[in-house]
């Protein structure tokens, strides 16, 4: 395997892109995550939030905050980049001519943004075809912004923070975060409970704020499953610039979604991948 | 059963209270945060944080975080307080003259703290012997500060916002929080469940902040058990302070820990105490 910083720094390598259209994304995704901070924040903890359901089943909450949000980035991208595609979670897919595609999710944790909880989150990644060449994960509330990509890997706050994973090397010395048991089918959550029943700690229910952490060098795994591409793309971006490695649970792209596994390193991805398989 | 707030205003009444003692305790509440504040944020995130365990059978952690914010709120009694009795998670019951006990968990929510997540907090109740009469759940991280008790019930960040618990009725309509499948027993687990299957939302694992946040009108119930006093005498004087209710599961006073249910209202109370007993 690459390592993973090789990795992302493979993808879209057609594409021949130039420093100044480099740092045009950079400039660009830094744009969309400060319209979407804008636009959640004027709904977060405010009386008249209405919680539609999308998925009448069971209870998937989406309010104006998540549609605004998305069409406020998708304006920015209207003006800026008309030749990059969209994929939006709440607006679908817009092709485009590029070969590159915004993968946005606007409100990440839409369950704790409706509850008042601060760690929901704006996620934004530029999918080169075969994956994400670069990510964000914005925390608007706690002002935190997690950047990935093209050499950068820093959480810029009231500091900017180098971003590093962690070398944990052992299973019974890591932190694995998910957001079971609210996700997956019961043959995924035993999939997962053997690598739960191996860690030293197991913390539930963060949303993306779990990815952030694996970047930041806090925790070792997240374990998720059902996820969609708008979910992983801009954390996959963060932690492979970090030095982790974001996969399916057998080892496979991670940037369609599905099963997922990030890790802090080779080796505790191993040792979980193991489990899980 | 009294209104909330009357059952928070009749507490402490034979200690016959000043205005001017009054303040002076409201004061040094403000004086005992500020200090946990700075020593807890010293030490998140770095580097050299080190999770001694506490209970060798699984993992309860406990850091020099923890222990130095207790050691800064005790010297702040010492010198200001000195007639007032103590119960802190790290360093025990100091016994007191004035039938006053400052209950202190300088962090609740360690698990969380040596995760690098944001919503651990510092929790001070002022324990009148039949429950507390001022309260605070402080946010150090995202520099929120809850307080409830004299007629004071405010979130205090870079805005004062007042503190009111929200009126749903109905258990359909419901958002319940819960440190579970954490902790608890099997027996607690299956209780819990049942209120669970009843609900609109349910969300895991946010400590503290998950009574923050029924104080603030964004969530209706906190279900959880095995809990001791200084987990819940602060998150309790705040939620009585904004309109709600805390007791145990069987609706005896909660100010002693144990299984605790804490309410936004009384309908709301009645009907998921119904379904726990």
């Amino acid at each position: 395997m690459k390592s993973p910083c090789a990795a992302i720094a493979a993808r879209g390598f057609v594409l021949n892109l130039s420093d100044t259209e480099i740092a045009d994304l950079i400039d660009v995704a830094n744009a969309l995550a400060d319209v979407a901070r804008t636009v959640t924040l004027q709904h977060f903890r405010t009386a008249d939030l209405v919680a539609d359901n999308k998925r009448p089943a069971d209870f998937d909450p989406v309010t104006e905050a998540d549609r605004g949000a998305e069409r406020a980035m998708r304006e920015v991208l209207a003006k800026r980049r008309p030749q990059d595609g969209i994929y939006g979670e709440e607006y679908g897919q817009t092709p485009g001519t590029s070969g590159l595609t915004w993968v946005l999710d606007p409100v990440d944790g839409t369950r704790a943004f409706i509850s008042g909880v601060p760690c929901w989150g704006v996620l934004i990644g530029l999918d080169a075809g075969d994956g994400p060449i670069l990510g964000i994960v914005d925390q608007p509330y706690t002002q935190e912004r997690f950047i990935g990509g093209f050499g950068l890997a820093e959480l810029r706050a009231t500091k900017t923070t180098p971003l590093r994973t962690r070398q944990t090397k052992s299973l019974t010395d890591a932190i694995l975060f998910t957001t079971f048991p609210e996700i997956g089918t019961p043959d995924d959550r035993k999939a997962f409970e053997k690598v739960r029943d191996q860690v030293r700690l197991t913390r539930y229910g963060l949303d993306c704020y779990a990815y952030a952490l694996v970047a930041l060098g806090q925790i070792d795994l997240v374990i998720e499953a059902g996820l969609n591409p708008y979910d992983i793309q801009g954390p996959q971006a963060v932690i492979e610039a970090a030095g982790g490695i974001v996969t399916t649970w057998d080892g496979g792209p991670a940037h369609k979604g599905g099963r997922i596994l990030a890790a802090a390193n080779k080796d505790i991805h191993a040792a979980a991948m193991a489990l899980l398989a």
